[in-house]
C-alpha cells in the first residue's frame, strides 16, 4: 500500500506519496499562512493530495491512509486541532475535512512526534524498540516512540519534553511558565548566551565576527567558534551541554528509552555535539553504574515530516 | 494460584502469601540488617517463605511465584541486586538464591515500583490503564505502571522520578547530583523549610510548638499548623505544593498517565494536600486547555509492599 504524508508549516504544507519502504514517490506543496482561511487551506491540502497521487502514477485506491504533522496539538477527545499557534487555528476540524474530501482514514499528530516516528521507522532509531527524538531548534521539541507507535499518553498531552521544567522560577517561556528545558537547550538559548557574552566582552572573537551587532548572531556562529577553540564560546557550549544533559538524564531517569536521538539545527554541529553529550551524560544519570540510552544524531533530514506523517497511517 | 510477596526493609523482611484477589492469607517476617551476611539473610527469607505457606494452610505446589520488593535496584542485565544501600548489598544474587532454595520463579524490583503495582492492581489506580505512584516520604520514590506492568524502561533504570532535576545547581542530593525533585517535594524538604522558619522567626507558632528545638521537627507538625491556618506554615505548604506540582506537571508533560497517585508520609495530610495539588496543578501543565491526569491519594497502606511484590509474579 501507499501512504500520504503531509507536513504542515506556517507558510507551506508539503505532501508526499510514500511507500512501505519510506521512499517518497512524488511530493509537492501548497500555501498555508496565518492570513488564510482554514477552510481554504484544508481544501487546498485535499487537492494537493489528489495531485501528488496522480503525478506519482498511482491511484487513490492504492492509498491506505493520510497522515498529517502539525505544529500544534490535536485533541484526542474532540478529534479537532486544539491549537496551532503559527496558523491561528483553534479547534479546527482538519482530520474531518480531509477525511470527507478524500474518503480515506486521516491521522493527525504533532510535528515533533511525527519526526520521531520517521527516525524510528527508517532513521537513527530504526533498530531499537523505544526512542526519544529531541529536536534542538528555536525551541526544543520531541517525541517518544515505542514499538513504532508515538507515545502521547492517556490524554494525548505527553511527549512535550521541551516544556519539562528544569529551573523552577527560571527563564520565562512562551508557554507561560518559567524554566522550561527549551529555554536552556534550544538554539535560542545559545543565541541568548552569545548576546550576553558580546555585551560583557565587546572585543571577544564572537563580537568581532558579528561586526559588533548582536542582531547578526546565530547559534552556528557560537558553535563554530567553540569548535575552533575560542575559550569564550567553548564556555557557552559547555554550559549548553550541561543543561542539555540534565534534561536528557531526566528522560532517562523517568522513561529509560533504548536511544536518545538528537535532531534540529543545533544537531548540525554533528560529532562535536554528540561527543560532548556522550562524555558528559554519565555525570547526570541517576545510576551511572547501570546501562542507559545510546545517544545518536537524527538521520532523516528535511523529509522527516512527510515520511513520519505517512507512517502515522501505516503504524495504526 | 497463590503468590508470595516479600517486602525487604533495612531491619526486617515481611512476607505474605497472597491470593489472586490481593488478600494476604498469612504473613510473617524475619530480620535483615546491614550487619548480617547476605547469605544468611537469603536463607532466612527462603525459610520464611516455607513457613508462611505452611501456616496459611497451603502447600508450595500451589504457589506460582515469589516477588520481592527491595530498597535498591536489580540489574536486568546481570539478574543481580546491583545495590541496596541500607543493607550494604552490591551485586548480590538474591533472585538466584530464592529460586534455588524454593524451586519457584522469583522476580525482584524496586520497592517504590512494587508499591505502584499494588495501587494499580487493587488500590487507587485499579480502574485505569496507566498511573504513576509518587511516594512523598524521606525522599521521593515512585513507579510507573501501564497495563498492570511496571515501566522500568529499556535498561531497567526508568521510573526514578524523585531524581528528576527541577532546579539545575539546586540543593545537593544524596545521589550525588543537585536539584533533584526529592529535595523539594519530600517530607525532608518540609522539615528543611520548617527549620529555616524557626531560625528566622524564633517566636513563630512552629518554634513554640517544638519548644524551640528544631531537632523535634517533623513534616506533620508543619502541615498540621498550615492546616490550622498558621500563616508561616501555610507559606511553607504553598512553596511545597508549588515544587510538587512542577514535578507532577513534568510527569504529565512527558508521560501523560491516566492518574497520578500520591502516597508516603506527606500524603497522610489527605484532602488538605490533595485539594491544594488539584487546585494548583493546572497552573503548571503545558496544555491546561486539554485534559490531564486525575490526582488521587494512595489507598494500599502498609501491606502495599507485600501485595505489590506478590503481583510481580502474577503480572508477568
Amino acid at each position: 500500500m501507499l501512504y500520504i504524508g503531509i507536513d504542515v508549516g506556517g507558510t507551506t504544507a508539503k505532501a508526499g506519496v510514500v511507500d512501505e519502504a519510506g521512499q517518497i514517490l512524488y511530493k509537492s506543496s501548497c500555501k498555508t499562512g496565518i492570513e488564510r482561511d482554514f477552510e481554504d487551506i484544508a481544501a487546498d491540502m485535499a487537492e494537493l493530495c489528489r495531485h501528488i497521487v496522480r503525478e506519482s502514477g498511482h491511484e487513490m485506491a492504492e492509498v491506505a491512509a493520510v497522515g498529517v504533522g502539525i505544529p500544534g496539538e490535536q485533541s484526542p477527545k474532540t478529534g479537532l486541532v486544539a491549537f496551532c499557534n503559527n496558523l491561528g487555528w483553534v479547534d479546527v476540524p482538519l482530520m474531518q475535512r480531509l477525511r470527507d474530501a478524500l474518503g480515506l482514514p486521516v491521522y493527525v499528530d504533532n510535528d515533533a512526534n511525527v519526526a520521531a516516528l520517521a527516525e524510528s521507522a527508517f532513521g537513527a532509531s530504526k533498530d531499537v524498540s523505544s526512542s526519544i527524538l529531541i529536536t534542538l531548534g528555536t525551541g526544543v521539541g520531541g517525541g517518544i516512540v515505542r514499538d513504532q507507535r508515538i507515545h502521547t499518553g492517556a490524554h494525548g498531552v505527553g511527549g512535550e519534553i521541551g516544556h519539562m521544567v528544569v529551573v523552577v522560577d527560571g527563564e520565562p517561556c512562551n508557554c507561560g511558565h518559567r524554566g522550561c528545558w527549551e529555554k536552556y537547550a534550544s538554539a535560542t538559548a545559545i543565541i541568548r548566551m552569545g548576546r550576553a557574552l558580546m555585551e560583557e566582552k565587546p572585543d571577544c572573537a564572537l563580537a568581532r565576527q558579528m561586526g559588533g551587532d548582536a542582531a547578526n548572531l546565530n547559534a552556528k556562529a557560537v558553535l563554530d567558534l567553540a569548535k575552533a577553540g575560542d575559550a569564550d564560546c567553548a564556555g557557552i557550549f559547555e554550559t549548553y551541554v550541561k543543561y542539555l544533559c540534565v534534561g536528557l538524564a531526566n528522560l532517562i531517569n523517568i522513561y529509560d528509552p533504548d536511544m536518545l536521538v538528537l535532531g534540529g539545527g543545533v544537531a548540525h554541529a554533528g560529532n562535536f555535539l554528540l561527543d560532548a553529550v556522550r562524555a558528559a551524560l554519565g555525570d547526570y544519570v541517576y545510576c551511572p553504574a547501570l546501562s542507559w540510552a545510546r545517544v545518536e544524531l537524527a538521520r532523516m533530514g528535511n523529509d522527516a515530516g512527510i515520511i513520519g506523517a505517512a507512517m502515522l497511517g501505516r503504524n495504526v
